[in-house]
């Protein structure tokens, strides 16, 4: 919203209130991992489509279904060609995101996946967190202004009564393309007050933000950043079972969505 | 090149082979700042596209023009619409690379602009460099696999003609979202045997490979990493005269390109 309101500031404030009270639609959800994206493409049946939406040759893999009154849409940026591992990270999330809104223009997009979250700031194994904002903890740039695009904070779609209802946890999350967390990493997630660290969050936010579709996160937590045990290895051995308790939530909130509008959540 | 020859890989090698062996008609220079654009931009009387070939609301600029046998394209993420600043770093790069290499299919891409260099590997202020290849440093996933994926090494397209004729330096680069470096960021950087570092060009390499379009990256040493100053002010002091530098040498880049294919490089 703007505060000095012309002419085209007000057809675009009638256009925002409108849009938030037709009935949600078709979804886009967004997500890193094969591990954390089968259990929700199985639970919703959906397929993945012979004709892609995507340029040839890109990794990029869509699938879709419709559910009751919506049309599901999640990708992943599937797995790098020579590598074979998933490609995580701002980068690839920002780029399929990106190809996914502008062939499927959704009315939201669901950012779901698996995070770190932080014993000091309440978060333990398998909570699932509905993130309030986000912002980058790797993108220093120490010159004014400059600073502050580099923390690239966005604020996610205003859903109380979704938070309410499925009882989810709240907390502000903080992106970063390393799995570990070095010390200006640490202070990094300090200043932007985070609960839970991930690795594409503030990169698909930049990209909805970008293209004005609001977005929402769902983020669940597979190892605690301030704990005893090493990211990696606990990562590692929590992500089966929290994926799990991912795609319960995800249902939830899918269930919650349906024939709702914006202002409903 | 792949090891086993089947039919589809014939095909593919000779579709390269064929490409390699025809002018470079369309060129797309990917920069990532307005003061390094600029100087570009008067010196081949570009002009900004009034029918933009990107998505309504997004900040990324395109300019165009025609020069001997080129069609010349540079394109710039803009600035940030609510911070004014430009939108630098490796989301908006890869975002705007995408979009431009869709809508132009270019033969060539060009990522040019500032950097970092290391004087312990030969570099000073002023100094133009063809990167051989390019690497990130500030994506560290300490899990098998992954690591490499983290690393991202892309490969230049191999240009031995252009670098004799023009006398430019050559050197890998080190990408990383941040201005500064840390302990961990220096580790990643020799590691990468760098020996100059910016905020974009893995970035934009990524989307090339992705999208299968040869790449080259001048890069023109701001600051001095390794140094006794800090590098935002010096990188602020020396940005006017060294994108002159810059200017001149993709200048001469231009020059050597047009009427040439990929395999005179």
């Amino acid at each position: 919203m703007s505060p000095h309101g012309d002419k085209s500031d007000a057809a675009e404030e009638a256009l925002v209130a409108e849009t938030e009270k037709r009935p949600i639609s078709t979804i886009l959800i967004v997500i890193a991992m094969q591990t954390e994206a089968l259990p929700v493409v199985n639970k919703f049946n959906l397929t993945e489509d012979p004709d892609s939406v995507f340029p040839k040759g890109v990794p990029w893999v869509r699938y879709h279904g419709f559910y009751k009154d919506l049309h599901i849409n999640l990708v992943w940026p599937g797995k790098d060609s020579s590598l074979g591992v998933d490609c995580v990270g701002t980068v690839s999330a920002s780029l399929v995101a990106y190809a996914a809104i502008q062939a499927l223009q959704p009315d939201l997009i669901i950012n779901a996946g698996t995070a770190g979250g932080f014993k000091a700031k309440g978060a333990g194994i398998g909570d699932v967190y509905l993130a309030c904002d986000v912002a980058y903890h790797d993108r220093r740039i120490p010159i004014p202004v400059f600073d502050l695009y580099g923390v690239g904070l966005r604020q996610a779609c205003v859903s109380p009564n979704l938070q309410k209802e499925l009882n989810l946890k709240v907390g502000k999350l903080s992106t970063g393309n390393s799995l570990d967390m070095s010390p200006q990493d640490e202070a990094s997630i300090i200043a932007n007050d985070a609960t839970i660290k991930d690795m594409e969050g503030a990169a698909v936010a930049y990209v909805a933000d970008l293209l004005k579709v609001p977005i929402i996160f769902v983020k669940a937590v597979t190892d605690v950043v301030d704990g005893e045990k090493p990211t990696a290895e606990e990562f590692l051995q929590n992500l089966s079972a929290v994926t799990a308790a991912l795609e319960e939530k995800i249902t939830q909130v899918i269930e919650f969505i349906n024939g709702k509008c914006l202002s409903d959540l």
